[in-house]
């Protein structure tokens, strides 16, 4: 299954046949004081640096999150997209909680971008998945309710079909265009959590198909050597049937980790994508 | 399953529910120029630097391997056994194709060693069986017979059925000293060749539960950055029923890489051993 998003001149191609889709983290607030700050103030000069770290280091499509506090969340959004959109033509992933900034975003959006992201809440799925069919944008949904973030992979699978019946079958967007985020958590509070998270994605895969991503930093969140963690979970996550991630594109060793999983999976043919990488490093 | 291991004073457990088992590679001429004209010399200096940065690297076991042409290599299998058990206490793999040097070894060995290895060929399986079971030892079996190395994971699985049934009813060796390796070849040769030994692997953990191992430095013969593919290929392949690995265990980056996938599959309790080994680097 292909879930494709597009900027004016790009198009990249989410699937278990693709390589893996590296969605940067970076332009977002959240641990952030100086750019928090910046932002509050109105001040987008960062998202330059940002912009251009994570491409250089192999992001294949950027989140956008302008989540500061008291700042006016719709207009940065706006502003950052059409900011973004001249500086790259890497498609972006639209980041709020906020149903009106994702509607600014995806306004302001030319090409087809990745809404981040709905929950398995009615209130939620009603309010976003109207907008990411006006827009015909491509959506991420996370398999929590009003109830809980579950534990218990059949339970997230349970919210995972409830999520793709509403948006298939009420608001008639394409099964292609959803990618169920299966919820990764830190190994750090409970070192089942990367296990559940193994087992939800496998078993959305075999129910479904459908492509999913995740915070791969979450995972190793209040660990020290963060980045080896990473390196470790993803590939087993991509065995599983994880096909992107929001993850730190900016670190060589993680980001040398999945093009190694995508060779070792048998997503590289010939070795070409590896060589061709590890040739751009010598020179 | 548990394969329990020992030498006079340490005990190492192969389990799916231990941390992962690093055999140290290293004591082994292929590959090796100088090393291999100084065991046809009968100078085995060398092997204490061998056994030093491969225990300080995190081997839990030592492959020893004296296949050096034209050298006395029983004698020479004989004398490294009596070094290396007088230099650490990490249990060994005695490893050899020719069954006299492995007999050789193992009369050698205080305590209870793995043997690398027996193919599932008539011939072999009772020349080396006999042996495994006098010495009660346990025993590396792959899946190739006269005829072939299969490519088909349902090959490979169907030779691992018949090494098991012969070591187990002809030869009353217990199940859990058999150890399988599934074959890992060269993705430069073929990039689907992972892909074949993780299946063979998912297989054979579900049909028999069995410790298996497999020389993971085989995987990245020929490419650039070999270190990066093994650290993506075995945290995968742990999570797919590998529970040990003959590979390099003096490069950090792969050591790592294991205790990583420990960590998010679950095996390190609290995260205790990810935090210890992280301290530990920093002192």
């Amino acid at each position: 299954m292909h879930t494709i998003l597009s900027s004016p001149s790009k198009t990249v191609t989410i699937g278990s046949d693709q390589p893996f889709a590296i969605i940067g983290e970076r332009i977002n607030p959240t641990g952030r004081k100086i750019f928090s700050q910046q932002l509050r103030n109105g001040d987008l000069s960062r998202v330059e640096i940002d912009v251009r770290e994570q491409a250089e280091g192999g992001a294949m499509l950027l989140d956008v999150n302008m989540g500061a506090p008291l700042a006016d969340e719709a207009a940065l959004m706006t502003r950052a997209v059409k900011l973004i959109q001249s500086l790259t033509d890497l498609p972006l992933v639209i980041d709020s909680s906020i149903v009106e900034v994702l509607d600014a975003g995806l306004a302001a959006y030319q090409g087809k971008a990745l809404v981040n992201s709905v929950t398995a809440e009615d209130e939620r799925l009603d309010a976003i998945l109207p907008l990411v069919k006006r827009y015909d944008a491509a959506v991420i949904g996370l398999p929590n309710d009003e109830a809980e973030i579950p534990e218990e992979p059949a339970r997230r699978l349970e919210l995972t079909r409830k999520l793709i019946r509403i948006a298939t079958e009420k608001y008639h967007i394409a099964i292609e265009d959803i990618v169920i985020d299966p919820l990764a958590m830190p190994v750090g509070a409970d070192t089942l959590h990367p296990t559940r998270t193994l087992e939800t994605i496998a078993m959305i895969r075999d129910e479904f198909g459908v492509n999913m991503t995740l915070g791969a930093s979450n995972v190793s969140f209040g660990m020290p050597d963060r980045h080896t963690i990473s390196s470790a979970f993803l590939p087993i996550a991509m065995s599983h049937g994880l096909t992107s991630a929001i993850m730190d594109a900016r670190t060589p060793q993680a980001v040398r980790s999945v093009k190694a999983a995508d060779l070792v999976l048998g997503r590289d043919e010939w070795g070409a994508s590896w060589i061709a990488g590890y040739r751009a490093r010598q020179a």
